[in-house]
């Protein structure tokens, strides 16, 4: 497998091959020295002159939860079952699926032990380096529960949850039955049904065609116990909608209870640690009580209420986008690892007549090709932290207005929910689409090392990818958050005054998209982040304001758009966050505040004003004459101002080689031997010849043609035959 | 797993839920239809007016070509061996690489009777169903054979591809021992050193340090007899830089020769079919005649002669090149059918009250997502047509200029060589990272069922993405391709005028750049394709000419800028073809015209203008005032006006069932139906148990905590123990 150049060939047409000027070499072996890249790493360590655990704190918020994340790495570390080991990426589908069941006993373990608190941050983290057995235990506590909880009352979740001990992963295991073989996004649409039956109160769940077939259900193939299945409410022929229903599936011997026809789903692009099945019913007969009723109740004689609150039901949707949001980041801090410390140790080419090569950071290209993502996965970090702040505060804030029955509380807790949707809507497809470019990107740059399994990103990009389509399709997020978007400004135009919302800065729409002179108009704005920031709002501002006469004909036309508005905001978002924590927590002589403050340039210049600079130009927010600086000249500028410092920022992230889980990407930067090793140990030398050598052999030793064809078409042959 | 939507749910918040009006169903089983998106489909077809096999014609670029490729389709559809079967995609690495073994078998036999040039258009196709296979091959009979003939003499080829029959994969099997593990793109650098001993008349092959094992070599773990050796040819301690051997690996039992240290890289992103290996030589000696001494000669006393032509040895790395730009046009016509057949027969959500749902095609977004790629694939197909052309031609007047040493002749070819390496150099690269883009895209139109394994996306992602990696790093490429470009500018300038060249195009550069006037300014202008063609020549000419200086002091600084330049020479080559193309084959009243008029349109709107609009406004070529009509407003347009045509579109490239090997992008559109049956047959349900069921049912039926932990933490112990 060739990966080669032609830096010079298409120069050696026409010009006297380099290498064809001989020189001298004393003695063969030892002239050549082996490459060192541990000392080029150790090198640029140097240059840190902060405290990393203080940064990792910048991060991760605050010093309890970085405490708490640095202890966890530890725990995983040594956990026999949680720990990752390099053969990992040679696992078959089945063998990935045995080491999920496992780490998942493993972790029911922890769940009796420690705080939900703690245990959800490990879950957080172990979903990085094993997504699959991330996304099965989600499935049963995120999904599962949450659905119990939102849905049922709290006399339900209780004996699901308590009872039956369902939250701490034992006697049953639940999975989330909502997408059909032909509904994903539109779960309105659902076609299975559950039918009231009066006479034996009971409700009889069915999958009435192949469309309504339940897909995609992780858990269901092996793992789930029972399901909470999204099904059309059917009362005395009266479709009430689509409602959530317990319905076991499997017994306490693990078998398959009558009426539940259950499959595979199979292969799969990644995350074959997954159980994914497919379930159609057949007449399933479940209590009336299994019913999901905090919101919807069928009494004995089939009378239906439906109070308005139900709305709420959806809050338990956010918890898995605020989740993947904050997994952006630290995918995004493993891979931006990875890929520089590569290429501080990788040399290659010979740029300036030194005697070494040159190291692969030191090329502007591969800088300006590394340095963004770095940046922008420092913006997400605390983007995403305080998304999670808010989020916890949503949850609990309902909590509170449920049990006390505070209308105020709930009115405002509705809001919250509003702009809530939009934030994790606009975050979560955002920063997935971000760091799967991210991930790709740092594969290029690490060559074709990148492309060998034990550097991770193979694996890691196919089992992030699905993070763009589930748990709401990003483009449909994207659509929904800008559509919200474009309204609320008109809702400002019209006199409207936000409050306790995060759209606040929107309350501006009036002045700012009426501006005629544009916000950055000179090189000097660049260094002003509050400028930045408004130029964001003034570009959604001045886009909406344009959409808005459209959108009253047709939504659709203007989708495209709708997702830029809804990148823009989460853009604003993360920028908002990122000054607001340099202002607060950064001391203005703390050695971090000049890398974060370049850090934070290099973000908004090269992930905000640079890929949407036509919108910016188009609607006179930044000046056109400063269009070249802001592509070309500043991002490279500021790309050679925080070289110095990449690998203290990476360092920063403080993810330890076992989370690392890259063999050219760990701390000690000795790339070669560790490749070299971890190589040979999962694939041993003394097995030279494959399983399936007789197939090549045989085909290499195989006689002629003519004598396989018995000498039938020879010249004796055709003497004999044309007679 | 939940692919779930929020297009509805934060507009619950606040208003009633459409789904809480009940509506009255008849029959709970009957009433609910099951879809048919079989249906949807062949009235899509219904649009096409055109002859399909006259369209495919115009892509392949010609009747015979086109022929030929039908009847391949067939013959591989109908081998035992090389067909396609869903289960495949559940095979593990061990499995694939058995299955990988056995084609290549059976392809051994085809070459054994059909023309190279038919059995090359084989392995071309076979390379998109099974790129694994493809490579294996490749390797040996590309890469392996072609390094002998344009590094040996005839005598040297004629022996090991004739009498030793590597040329029809029979007795030896030759693997490319060109990258090590520390070097890649730079080929120079390579370490591995052949050392000329005169009293035995050998060279020795060493392998002085880790950095110098060779790595990634396709076909040396298990199946390869012999390497061609990049090594560095020492004689009498002189060093006259890297050179070409041939080196013996295993013997005719596959046994590995002494001093051969071979171990496979084991676990990789994709391509798991290939045995890729890395070597390590310990004072191997080979025969001083296994040299390839076309160019370079060592005598019997050790005298070194080095002729001036050496250079065209690197012509051979050209045909990986083009290979990849034509593969890419495969892969883009595979993808776009899959994604737009799966767009006709999915419905979500209900657009316009109508009582279906809407089928995906009719959103905006989703054509805007997905009709651009369709234009490119048609641009890439007769683009890459006429590479190959090129290609071929070149290769042909090398041989004819070698084998009657005509210095005329072999001049003109150097100087097609130096402009070939620019064009297979940036069209592999821009077309191979657009085909990672666009398989990736398709994929996340195909929601979560392109997740699918039986899908073909995920596999399909895996082994295409190294294509952006080997055989010339892209942006390695797109630099060198950059450069060139630049300096050609300036030889313009400076008053040299291209001749037999594709860059002739340049010649206009002194004029182009110092035009004032834009050279689109109104929309009209975007109809006129010569003048798009115009604008793309006068960016270059701009975009080189302001280089220019800065390239005087450093290159480097320039790289991402090279890069563009790569891509935008790309779409001019594309651009230019296709208009030459359908000027000279389409005739005025043919019904192919209109479509391919708009597909042309949307290919340079979509993947030329808007991509690049920020340098085409800041060098004046296109009036700022047009800006949203060429981003926004002319996109949908276009889309609306292809959006007929587009199944006949994809249906014209004429890839059979088997090729697509895709459940959902079957030609018959029955996706539910197909879909269900193939992952039913590959994942009998009979097996509802998983094989490690066990530790799931332990982790479920496990004892209390008390109980586990010997009750020794309860009431009673403590008071016990604390007495």
């Amino acid at each position: 497998m060739a990966i080669i150049s032609d830096k010079k060939l298409s120069k050696n047409i026409t010009k006297k091959d380099p290498d064809t000027t001989p020189k001298i070499v004393k003695n063969v072996i030892s002239s050549s020295e082996p490459p060192n890249p541990a000392k080029d790493l150790a090198a640029e360590r140097a240059h840190t002159n902060w405290d990393l655990k203080e940064m990792h704190e910048f991060l991760e918020g605050n010093e309890a939860k970085s405490t708490e994340i640095l202890r966890l790495y530890q725990s995983i570390e040594r956990d026999p079952k949680l720990q990752t080991r390099p053969e990992q990426f040679d696992l078959t589908q089945k063998e990935e699926r045995q080491l999920v069941a496992e780490r998942i006993n493993q972790m029911s373990r922890y769940i009796e032990i420690e705080s939900y608190t703690k245990f959800r941050r490990r879950l957080q983290l172990m979903t990085v380096i094993d997504p699959s057995m991330g996304i099965r235990i989600l499935v049963n506590l995120g999904l599962f529960l949450n659905c119990i909880k939102g849905n049922g009352t709290q006399k339900q979740y209780d004996f699901w949850a308590k009872k039956k001990e369902s939250g701490i992963i034992k006697q049953m295991y639940g999975c989330f039955g909502m997408t059909e073989l032909g509904h994903g996004s539109n779960v309105a649409g659902c076609e299975t049904t559950a039918t009231f039956d009066e006479e034996t109160d009971t409700f009889i769940i069915d999958t009435p065609h192949i469309g309504a077939t339940k897909w995609w259900i992780g858990g269901a193939a092996h793992s789930a116990t029972h399901t909470v299945c999204y099904a059309r409410l059917i009362v005395k022929d009266v479709d009430y909608g689509v409602k959530t229903f317990v319905v076991p599936l499997r017994d306490s011997n693990h078998d398959l209870l009558p009426g539940i026809a259950i499959g595979d789903i199979g292969a799969k692009m990644g995350r074959q640690g997954v159980d994914n099945g497919w379930i159609q019913f057949t007449e399933v007969r479940i209590p009336r009580f299994f019913m999901l009723q905090r919101w919807c109740k069928v009494s004995r004689n089939g009378n239906v209420t439906l109070p308005p609150l139900e709305q709420l039901s959806y809050i338990s949707l956010l918890e898995g986008r605020v989740g993947m949001a904050a997994d952006s980041y630290r995918i995004g801090a493993r891979f931006t690892t990875i890929a520089l410390r590569y290429a501080v140790g990788r040399r290659q080419f010979n740029k300036s007549g030194s005697t070494q090569e040159t190291q692969l950071i030191d090329y502007m290209l591969h800088q300006r090709r590394l340095f963004p993502y770095l940046a922008l996965t420092y913006a997400a970090a605390v983007g995403t932290d305080r998304l999670e702040e808010e989020h916890t505060k949503l949850l609990s804030d309902l909590d509170k207005g449920l049990a006390t029955n505070d209308k105020f509380l709930l009115k405002n807790t509705i809001n919250a929910t509003k702009s809530m949707f939009v934030d994790s809507g606009s975050l979560k497809s955002t920063l997935t689409w971000e760091a799967s470019e991210l991930i790709s990107e740092c594969r290029q740059a690490c060559g074709g090392h990148g492309y060998s399994g034990y550097n991770a990103f193979g694996k890691t990009f196919n089992d992030w990818s699905v993070q763009t389509t589930w748990e709401g399709d990003n483009n449909v997020l994207g659509m929904s958050a800008g559509k919200t978007i474009i309204k609320t400004v008109q809702q400002v135009l019209n006199g409207r005054k936000l409050k306790n919302s995060t759209l606040e800065f929107l309350n501006d729409a009036p002045t700012l998209s009426k501006a005629k002179k544009a916000v950055i108009r000179v090189k000097e704005h660049l260094d002003e982040p509050e400028r930045v920031l408004k130029a964001i709002a003034a570009l959604i501002s001045k886009f909406a304001v344009d959409l808005i006469p459209i959108s009253h004909q047709t939504w659709d036309a203007i989708s495209p758009q709708r997702v830029v508005l809804s990148k823009l905001r989460c853009h604003y978002y993360l920028l908002e966050t990122f000054i607001d924590r340099l202002e607060n927590r950064v001391k203005a002589n703390s050695p971090m505040r000049r890398p974060l403050e370049i850090t934070m340039r290099l973000y908004y210049v090269t992930s905000i004003l640079s890929p949407f600079i036509a919108e910016f130009g188009r609607f006179g927010v930044v000046s056109p004459s400063i269009t070249k600086y802001i592509i070309a000249t500043y991002p490279q500028e500021l790309c050679t101002q925080i070289r110095p410092y990449v690998i203290g920022l990476t360092d920063s992230f403080q993810q330890p080689d076992n989370f690392i889980h890259s063999v050219i990407g760990k701390y000690n930067g000795d790339i070669y031997n560790n490749y070299l090793d971890a190589i040979k140990l999962a694939n041993s030398p003394r097995n030279h010849k494959a399983p399936y050598s007789a197939a090549l052999e045989d085909m290499l030793n195989r006689p002629s043609l003519d004598t396989r064809e018995r000498n039938e078409r020879s010249k004796e042959a055709e003497e004999k035959l044309s007679k």
